[in-house]
């Protein structure tokens, strides 16, 4: 069964690879890794929620700020953060301005790392269980070679307001 | 002097690799690199301690929080978690399943990267002090090949409540 | 034209390497890869601001702290980090003990991934922007090989009071 496969049968679309906030490039191949930017959990360029994870339904982000991002939600976000950054790995297989497109994930050989960085309240600590959205997928989508060594951190704040963040490291042949 | 001289010669023993808290595993090697999960510093699969590391004794970590980690504290906590990423690396590099041992420390190469997270109350800098037990224990245990280039963050919150977080890239023969 | 040209085109002399603050190494290079350690703005050894960056002009970084550093001025901070960063990167291909100088950077193939950590007070969501000073940098003095994938994250805290601190992986021929 295929990357390609898959996606089909968990009813998913590799998304077109986001284009960078800023002047970077989304992924760099060196050798037989690749590293991708960090990505967010954009769907057609935009963010559906914005604020830092935490317990307390209904308190701020910060002053003034949304209201709290509970954990589920969260960790349904690291999902689609990590679908996006499959398709980035993807483009960068199928070389410079093409879209790769699923076909292109059979050249994965492993993820190697995925860093899942969780925009979090004080005394959230429950990282683990929002970044297994993100690792959950990559085994959903790759099977074995999905399975990666990981960390998960508590951050202040993230891009935009995003929730969450995910970036990989990819062997490819 | 081997590492597992060095290792029997602190008092120290090569402790079994963590039990990953979710779906990705302890460490990936793709070519002659070992890259190493996000370890904390549990012992016997505890964390001793759990908060956010800063300088004013007695205050809580969070509204209703354990009291702030103490810098010289979290820099043994730093040591005990470079600690399990050695046992990490060594079960690796030992092979599916099997435990590894202090013996196969004898491959590492070199320590290539060390990224100590530290959950930091606000206006805690001494981020390098705390990680900088990670970095001391490597080097007694490793020698020259335990000398790596770091980095250090102060991060609001890691999981489990664990005051840090370390993880490693190892090049191995 | 050669980094060097483009620096001094630009009006930079590569600084010296800063020196690590404690128990580790300023750079490591693995096969064609050199991991740097995390690079702070520092200027002859000393940092010109602390504090964090926000967007509300003379609130405290923290209780008693400095006040909130701007976000431009946070852009140049993250580049001067950048320009110490390649410092670091000339040194280790230098070799040890060497200071490397621009010429050094000719070896350089490609930055590969670029991490920028950014001290960040509760709600401040502009990270991409404080980063982009460091990516642009690398353009500048490198070119195309200065294209690179790159995360950018709001943490809590950095060593020394730190606004940012950039870290790299660069591919070396």
């Amino acid at each position: 069964m295929t990357a390609a496969d898959r996606l089909a049968a968990l009813g998913l679309a590799l998304p077109t690879a986001p284009v960078p906030l800023a002047a970077y490039v989304p992924a760099v191949r060196t050798g037989s890794l690749v590293f991708t930017s960090g990505q967010l959990p954009l769907v057609d360029g935009a963010l559906a929620v914005t604020g830092v994870v935490g317990e307390e339904a209904g308190a701020p982000s910060w002053p003034g700020g949304p209201p709290l991002v509970d954990p589920d939600a969260a960790r349904e976000l690291a999902r689609t953060a990590a679908l996006n950054a499959l398709a980035v790995v993807a483009a960068a297989l199928a070389g410079a301005g093409a879209e790769g497109g699923a076909a292109a994930l059979e050249r994965v050989v492993r993820v190697v790392k995925l860093v899942g960085y969780v925009a979090s309240a004080p005394g959230f600590t429950g990282q683990p269980r929002v970044v297994d959205g993100a690792s959950a997928l990559l085994g959903e989508v790759l099977g074995d070679a999905g399975r990666h060594a990981r960390s998960a951190v508590g951050v202040a704040a993230l891009p935009l307001g995003a929730p969450v963040e995910v970036e990989l490291v990819v062997e490819v042949a």
